[in-house]
This record gives C-alpha cells, structure tokens and sequence, in this order.
C-alpha cells in the first residue's frame, strides 16, 4: 500500500476543501442575502465530511502504513502533518465539536446585531458559554498533545507556535511602541490628501492593473468586491476582494495589495503538493507576513510609490499630472500616516500591534481563568487606556466587541497578525540583503525579482518547515523584533 | 431506525449536490480560464461521493427499513424514489461509470475545438467510442429495469418518459409542422426591429425589471452573464444567466423569460423537502415546460407584450415613445418571427420540434444499432433537406456537430425539449381555463395570479408524480398535441 493510498485521501480531503473555500468566497460575495440558510448547512456537511475522513480510523491506518514506506522529504513532512491532523481531529469528542460549533454560531449571529447596539449585555452569557467549551477543547488536545492548552489553539492557526515564542516578542513591542506611536505622532509630517470623489471602476481599474504588475495570475485568480477585504480560494483560483472608499482611494489601494500578497504566496506554492498538507500555505502568521511585506515592506515604501504614482494618476484622472498632491513625495507621507484609533482593523503598522497585544494578554488570561468574561469591557478600557490613550469606557462597539473572533470562537488566532508583521520586517531585510540593487527593481516595477526569491525561499516550500523554522532558515537568525523596530524607525523618522 | 435516516442521508446528499450546482455556476460565470484543472478534479470528486453515497450498500438497507414504517405520500414517493437512484446506480458497473466519464470528458473536449475547424474526422473515432459505452450502460439499466435500453437513459433526465410516449407526438408534429413553417413564412408580416445599440447595462437592468415583475425573489437568487443562458444553483439560491446582444434586446429579454420560467419553478418548489429526491424538479421535459410556457406561452403572446412594452421603452429608451417600431403591434410581430436555419439553439417555436425530432430519430437509430456513427452526416443532411429543405452536405459544424450533447454522453435528452414545449401549451390551455381572466391579469402584470396556480398545480408538488401524470392530472387528459398545435396555429395565423 505504502504512501499513495494516503496521498489519494488527502486529494480527494483537498477538492472537498476546494468547494469549501469556493463556496465561503460566494457567501461573502456572490450569495443573495436570503440564501444563507441552505449555504450554511452545506457548508457544515462538507466540513463534517473532511473532519470526518481525516479522523477516521483508516486514516491512522494508511499513516502509520505510508510511515513504513521509503519517503521523500515532503512525503515524510506530509505524513507526520497528517498524523498531527489526526490526532488532533480524534483528541476532541465529536460531541464537543458540535457544541462549540453551534455556541459559536449562536454568539456570532447575537454579536453581528448586538455590536451595533452596544449591547454587551445581549452577548455576555453567550460569549461565556463559547469560551467554556473552547476552554474544554483546548483542555483536550493538550492532553493529547502535552502542551499548554493555549498552545494547543494557536498551533491549530500556525503549527508548533507557543507563548514561549510570542511572549519576548510582544514584550519588546510593548514596551517600546508606545513611546515610538508619541514620538511618531509629534513628527508627523504634514501631508495633502488628493480629493476625491473617485468612481469606484476607475479605482477597480487601478486594484488591477497593480496587480498585474505586481505579478498576480489574473488566468488563476480574480478581484472582487466584499465586505471586508479577503484572499480566499485556493492556488489554481486565487479570489481576493477589496471595498471602495469613493473618497480615500488609497484605502482600496493597499487593501488590493495587502491581499495580492496573500494571493503571491498561494498561487507561489508548490503545484506538485495541491491539496496535500506540505503543499499547503504555513500557518497564519506566515501568510500574513506574505500580505504584510507586500502591504508594509514594499508598497507604503517610497521606490514602490515612485514607480506607483504614474499609474495611479493615469489611471484616476485619465493623466499624469504635476498637482503637489499626487506626486510621491507626498503620497508616501499618506501612506505612513500615524493615527491612535479605537479600531485594529482601521489601525496603522505602528499602533496595530498595541491591539494585538491587548487581545492576547486578555484571551490568554480568559483561558487561563485569570480573567472572567464579565471583566472583559474593564480591562479593555485599561489597556487601550494604558496604551494608547483612549477610553473605551461603555464603548462596547467600538472596544472588546468590534472584532467577531471570540465571539466565533476563534482564540488563539490574534497574534497571527503581528507576528506576521515582524516575520515580514525579518524576511524583508534578508531579501534586501540578498538581492542586489531589490529597492531599485521595484523602483522600475521589476517585481519578478523579489517573487522568484519568495518563491525559492518561502512560497515554494509550502508547509515543509515550520513557519519559524522557515523564517530562521531564510533569514540565519530566530524572530526577533529588530528588523521590524528598524523598519519602523526608518518609516516614521524615529532614528 | 424507520424513514428519518434515510431522510438524513439524503439530506447529506442533498448539500454535497448544493456545492456541485455552485461550483457549476461559478465555473460557468466566474471561474478563470486557469482554473479548469482543479475544478474539474473537484466536481468529479463530489459526484463520486454522491455516487458512493446513494449506491452505497447501507442507502438500500435504510431503504429497506423505511418503506417498512408508516408512510405519508411525500415519504412514500421519496422511499419510492431513493430504491429506484439507489438500483440504478447499481446497475452500472463502477468501471463503466469511470470509463464512460473519461471517453465523453476526451470526446467533449476534442468535439470543442473540431466544432469550430469543421473537422468531422477528428471526433468520430472518440465519439464511437462514447456510443459504444452509452450503449452498454443503457443495456445494463435495461436489464436491471426489465426496459428498453433508450427507455433507460430517457428516464435518467425524465423519470419514467418512454418511447411510447413520444412516438405519437413526435409523428403528429412530424406530419404537419414542416407545412406549418411554409405557410407562416408566406403570411409572416413585416416589422421592423428597433434600431440599437442598446447598452449592456440597460439591458440588463431591463431583464431584472421584468424578473422582478414576473416575481423572481432575488433575495433567493441572481443574474449573471454566461456563454450560454442556464438556469443552476438550486431552490434556495437560484442563478439565471443570459448574455447580451448589443444590436436586438429582444435576444437577451426572451432568454432572461425563458430562464425565469426555470428559476420560478425551482423557487416554488415544496420547502419542506429540500435536497430529497421527492421534493426536487421533476425531469428535464417538465422543467423546460415551465421555461417555455413563461417565454412561448406567456411573454411572445400580446397581453405580455402590452405590459412589458413601456417598460422596455422606459428602461432601453429613458422614456416613452411614440415611435411605430417600439409600439406592442410591432414588437409581438418580432417576438414571432419565423426562420428556417440551421442551428436548433437559434430556432423559433415553429421549426425547433422539426431540430428535436431529428435527434430523436438519429439517437435512436444510433442506440439500436440501425445507424452507424459513420452515417451520422449523411442522415443529418437528408433529414435536414426533408424537414426544413437545408443542406448540410460538408457542413458539419453547422449540421451534426452544432450541439455537445452526444459528445458528452448525453443520450435521451433531446426529447425533453419539445415535450416541454408541448407540455406547455397544454398547461397553459388548462391555465387559461380555469384562471379567469388571466390574459388581462398579464396586460396588468399581475403575475402571481398565474404563479399561484402554478405553485399549487405544478411547482409545489414537487416530484410527487411522474411528470406525464401530473401533466394528466392538472390538465384532465394525457399529454397530446391538440394544445400546442393550436396554440401554435393561432400565433402564426394559420387557422
């Protein structure tokens, strides 16, 4: 029998998870607002039919069957990932799985209405309930795994991460951030704002032809408008969407190239290994450094805004135009603008890691039981108060109960997003090391350089390593936060 | 155990057959070019577990143990319903399945590419080799079914449907519409189509003003632009296509009436059944009946017209007018043109069945041996020339490779479309009967007075009856061609 009867599974777990994300990526985007009930049941079918092939019996059969064969290293990685998933898919009762699911359905539906309202009270119990029984989950799989039930979460959103990695990391950001958000803030430059109205075709115009400079495979993917900005689909069909401002055309703008850096990565993995675990993308906070150094490394820098800025005025006033306002030097200053907001979503490289950070000393203080759900909205309002001088007192909306995550019982996936933003900074710096003369190719809208580097080093390599062994190998160093400190000092002139 | 897990299982079916109409849909208006692989993969995948879930060995033990409990007639007929799938796809041997899927997959696509370079020699040796399989499959089902081997694959798109059936409508139709098309076309009258261009976006707000009259629930569904108008997703998420003509609106607004008549069938289909055999559309000769009787019956008729026309001029022009060739006289004459040609998806009402029949003879004689494929062109041409005095000597492209359906294997579907196109007549006749007053409700566009006897007629019951008994029951005599040959005659002015 030996590996292919294995890999012959996961193809056929792989095009389930192709209709899974095809049909997430119509919900969000094609889906007719009354259609949600049917979707919903068939999106839970589906998902109970890869829990279910990947938990069964046979499939702890054909892995320690395929462990016996001669392997390949990625046969070898796709078989230990797969023994993982299946430890892990039968470590939690099917029971549990169920009741989380509907909790979580429950407490998401009650938040969509109840966050409008400011209405913590509508959601409090609900909220109680999802993390008790994410609590019993994560409780489960550290038994099975012997870690910190924490650990356990997060390795559900990027294998093997730990607190023990996060914890110097953040600890650093947070004891410096808040000084470099003051000092950004007095030096900030003044910069002028192009006034809009700006159609939305002219500003999906210049969403695409970006994109298509960039190296986007519009023969494998596609653009699309939603309401939050997503890369969904799969490497041979890969959807990103964006939203428009008519107003503020660089929102979209760097929405469009936040998400093509996801989409680079995906449709960079290796064609060999679709739908297999190692030919998938690494854990979530990898992917977000691929978004994240598009996004931040390269695009808010000034070599990308110079070869922009042409295009930009083409395409939104039809030609180039010597107007102070478009030229780069000042839309480099709009793109580094600094802002202490309430929102993480809104929020800018500087403040944003200050949210995550909160998040993840309230979740992980939630697991541990240190904290209890009724004191969530206090100390939302001390850390943000702490950290970033606001109030969130009695602002339920716009504080613990703006982002759905708890609420859909999504613990433990928060960090992703500012380890992804100092992987990037690390990874980024390598490859200025390593290419020569990288600020001028993207200067010349040369992007290819870059990719082919990304794509031997990070995005053809799939989920062969994990992701921070991934970033030591392509950088020589652990993470660490000094490449993003020195990104962020250079930016906003804090050197 | 009794009815509630077999209800279960097919409930499971039902969603895996959600994602299938999806995933269609998006290929058919969304996917990139690209991405063909991995969707292809992803559907053949889906439709094997559909497979494998209803010929599994359990789905006939449940059916066992169901039709041993009580009953009510809708679970009666889905037990009824499930055991005949269930036999079925045991009749087939699993290897005939996969190598027929493969030999239509080649031939379809070898048939895309011949089609378009008129090279008949190209696809003869692949389509032979389909045939071949498809006759095979059609003994298998027939012996499996004490029937006649084309009686098999017809109850595949229309259950129950047999040749016995359709050999007294087709020779009636067969005897007197090729005299019909010549006595239309000498009295045809003259009308002069208005002049476009007519914007796309007009247009396609003008097929979404008459949906929505009609009362298509777009909260329940969409419509999108393909290469070939369809009607896909299902009961709870309906998606009509057409496509667009810049020069005649009237090609786009008949197709986008013609897929509503689908899309009103699928959405007043019985709620309580959803994803059960019992409670889906009956067959392919039935569904077209309802898209027919929409456009054919209804919306080419004058009481439909005098209502759409302002709203046509409203939404093409901006405004009423006045002008001659806009006016309810002129374009009903338009909706009514008659024109012998070439191509079955191009031809009017008059000189369709003559396209339909012609197949029918051909398959037939082609699944009984009585033809070889090699004649295929030969008896294209002479039926041709005999029913609708056009060559096709040397032009297959135009002649006998126009359609893919043989190419893909699809045996037994043809029949459908002009039994659906009588089914119509005889429905509406019944309609018209009993509703009174109903041609002056479309004057006024009061359209659910005909939905609503439909609902209760026709969509709401689902598959509850085999379609030619429902036609019997809701019209008090089984199905003949008095209805359609007279509706027919009296549109044409040939009484």
């Amino acid at each position: 029998m030996g590996y292919d009867a294995l890999h012959e599974r996961f193809r056929r777990i792989g095009d389930l998870n192709h209709a899974l994300a095809m049909l997430s990526w119509d919900e969000a985007v094609m889906m007719p607002t009354g259609s949600g009930g049917v979707r919903g049941e068939a999106l839970a079918t589906l998902t109970g039919m890869v829990h279910e092939l990947t938990a069964a019996s046979e499939t702890g059969e054909l892995v320690d069957a395929a462990a016996q064969a001669e392997l390949n290293p990625w046969q070898a990685v796709n078989v230990a990932k797969i023994r993982r998933d299946w430890e892990a898919a039968r470590a939690v009762p099917a029971d549990l799985v169920r009741a989380l699911s509907r909790a979580a359905s429950t407490c998401e539906q009650t938040w969509r209405v109840a966050r409008g309202e400011n209405d913590w009270g509508a959601v409090v119990d609900k909220l109680r309930r999802v993390l008790d029984l994410t609590r019993e989950k994560a409780q489960a799989l550290a038994d099975a795994f012997d870690c910190d039930p924490y650990d356990a979460l997060l390795d559900s959103y990027e294998p093997r991460l730990t607190r023990r990695d996060i914890d110097p990391v953040f600890s650093e950001l947070e004891a410096v951030l808040p000084g470099m958000v003051d000092d950004a803030l007095a030096r900030q430059p003044a910069a002028r704002a192009p006034l809009g109205p700006f159609p939305l075709d002219r500003q999906e115009a210049l969403g695409r032809a970006l994109m298509a400079e960039v190296g986007f495979d519009f023969e494998r993917g596609r653009l699309d408008v939603s309401h939050h900005p997503f890369c969904g689909g799969d490497p041979d069909d890969t959807r990103i969407t964006t939203r428009y401002n008519e107003n503020d055309f660089l929102e979209s703008m760097f929405a469009v190239l936040h998400e093509t850096g996801h989409a680079m990565y995906e449709q960079g993995l290796p064609k060999d290994w679709r739908g297999q675990p190692v030919g998938s993308a690494g854990g979530m906070a990898l992917h977000e450094s691929q978004s994240l150094l598009m996004e931040m490394q390269v695009c808010r820098g000034l070599p990308f805004i110079e070869f922009a800025a042409p295009i930009v005025q083409r395409t939104l006033l039809g030609a180039p135009t010597d107007a102070p306002e478009w030229q780069p030097d000042n839309l480099v200053k709009l793109a580094a603008k600094v802002e202490r907001g309430y929102i993480r979503v809104d929020a800018d490289e500087l403040t944003y890691p200050l949210h995550v950070i909160l998040r993840y000393r309230l979740e992980t203080a939630l697991l541990d039981g240190g904290l209890g759900v009724d004191e969530i909205p206090d100390a939302w309002h001390e850390s943000m108060s702490a950290s970033l001088s606001l109030s969130t007192a009695g602002n339920f909306t716009d504080g613990c109960m703006q982002d759905v995550h708890w609420f859909a019982g999504l613990l433990g996936y928060f960090p992703s997003y500012t380890l992804g933003a100092v992987m990037a900074a690390q990874i980024f710096r390598s490859a200025r090391n390593q290419i020569r003369g990288l600020d001028d190719a993207i200067r010349e809208g040369s992007f290819h350089v870059l990719f082919d580097w990304l794509r031997q080093h990070v995005h053809g390599r799939g989920s062969l390593l994990p992701s921070l062994d991934l970033v030591a190998d392509v950088t020589g160093s652990r993470l660490g936060t000094d490449a993003f400190l020195d990104h962020l000092r250079t930016r906003y002139a804090l050197v």
